[in-house]
């Protein structure tokens, strides 16, 4: 049976796995993701080979950045190392296998669709609310790219004049809700409650996404009305992509969607508070990823067996 | 040879007219349009009536507002009055010819992608400055409408707790850059400089757009400043765009759009400033309208006509 590698290079780690033609998940290594342009050229291809077996035939690629489509060159990303990277060539070369390079959400949404949240929906978007707001875009069933770059939806600029980004802008919507906004949510949750459940499940460590989550699956209110103040924001973006494409459905994974509905039932109001001609719209689905943190790496996998089927 | 009659119903006024096979306009009658739901239900089809010849074997309707595809309902919209209304099957009945009823600037959107400033491109998105922005987005060579409403752009919010928009919501794109708009700045600037060339051209009556724009044309510096600041807010939603769609080109129309590089050029300088990771794409083509303000009306007609080609 014909297989492929999927490899998810995201701004905070890096997995590899095998990805069989159903899309179950074979095997799977992770490890933080590399910190100089030279590691991230050969990161990838490492990771590879330590999952590679006689059945994989193929190897896909999702990286969080701005990848130039069908070359498979990672242009740059601002939530990583590394520019003008030809990830395609540099798999194919050293794996002697065809390869498939992409934008880490554009592959996520993809395996969303072929087997998870968004089944039998032509026109989805994937938010993977990882480092920043990843943007998939699957318009009438097949994953769009427009000119190279569409789906960058962390940068919708939604407050002029509002917080710095990372991509050097102000006011993109990931500085409002991300992983990096929830750590530091985290952090001024720890400030103002030194001795509540998300600073205690911190330590001695800094607070982090992951402790506040946590605290708020607990049901500490503190911590959920954070996580809640970031779903209106999300759902303030939602509503601008509604306006705009107005898919048939969100799907919305990455790291900060483990807070589930605490995440997104305030997500789904905002939609509807501020959203234009609301109530003559049908209610706008938002719902959570079906394949949770894999979704890039099973997606990558996807991607390439679909390629090479051509 | 086989026409369609086209009719453009905007925010500020209602045209119609033979359109033939080639997009050429044969004939074309402009009236305000109507102000009471009651009159908005049958003027179109009155209208219709006048431009009516014998070749004509179809009518396409462009509303500005929400409208259901393809029953042609006019759902709502924010710059216009009346709701729920079943323009198809108005004109279907009152002609006895089959009808498409789509939004506005969707169809100027076909008509620039088909015989003007966007052929040969597959990825498009339409602006129409008139009374607020209109949106139309030409995807693979199509209109496309998403599930319902796609292209309600000019209701993207870039300015959280912004300006009110007359759809309810703040900080929407077209509080910033549209006809209505522009009317504000022209009475702005006449309060300013009373006896500038805006004021003059105003005479006594109430400045609006059309004498700011007249005054720029003719070199006034202070109204083409304020043209130039219109064009600053343009280009920041255009680069939001970008970030989403990465289309091949965007088209701009509308009276708005008379200005020509007054506006545009600070809009192409404030793309490139504004989108993230700008150094590392391409160029955003951004042109004028090719049809000027005939392009909802001639694209009404070849939508009908594209329909009854089926």
């Amino acid at each position: 049976m014909t297989a492929a590698v999927g490899i998810d290079l995201g701004g905070t780690k890096m997995a590899a796995g095998v990805v069989d033609a159903s899309g179950t998940l074979v095997s799977k290594v992770s490890v933080p993701r590399p910190r100089s342009s030279e590691e991230m050229a050969v990161a990838p291809l490492r990771l590879a080979r330590e999952v590679l077996t006689d059945e994989v035939k193929t190897v896909g690629l999702g990286v969080a950045g701005l990848v130039r489509w069908p070359v498979g060159e990672l242009v740059w990303g601002p939530n990583i190392v590394g520019e003008g990277i030809r990830f395609r060539e540099l798999l194919e070369d050293g794996l002697g296998l065809p390869a498939a390079v992409d934008n880490d959400a554009n592959v996520a949404a993809l395996a969303e669709v072929r087997i998870g949240a968004a089944q039998g929906f032509d026109n989805v978007v994937m938010l993977t609310l990882g480092t920043g707001i990843g943007g998939g875009l699957v318009i009438g069933g097949e994953v769009f790219r427009g000119a190279s770059f569409a789906g960058e939806i962390g940068h919708v600029i939604v407050d002029v004049g509002g917080p710095f980004c990372t991509c050097g802008q102000r006011g993109c919507w990931e500085t409002f809700a991300s992983g990096r906004r929830l750590d530091q949510m985290a952090r001024d949750l720890v400030a103002v409650e030194p001795d509540g459940p998300t600073a205690r499940k911190a330590g001695m460590a800094s607070a982090n996404g992951i402790h506040l989550t946590s605290a708020a699956l607990e049901g500490d209110t503190s911590a959920a009305r954070m996580i809640g103040e970031m779903g209106t924001w999300l759902g303030l973006g939602i509503a601008n992509l509604v306006a705009i494409l107005d898919p048939d459905v969100f799907v919305i994974g990455g790291g900060v969607s483990r807070a589930g509905n605490i995440l997104l039932e305030p997500a789904r109001q905002a939609v509807e508070a501020t959203l234009e001609g609301s109530k003559y719209r049908s209610r706008t689905r938002v719902v959570g990823s079906a394949l949770g943190e894999d979704s890039a790496l099973v997606g990558a996998g996807l991607l390439a067996l679909e390629e090479l089927r051509g």
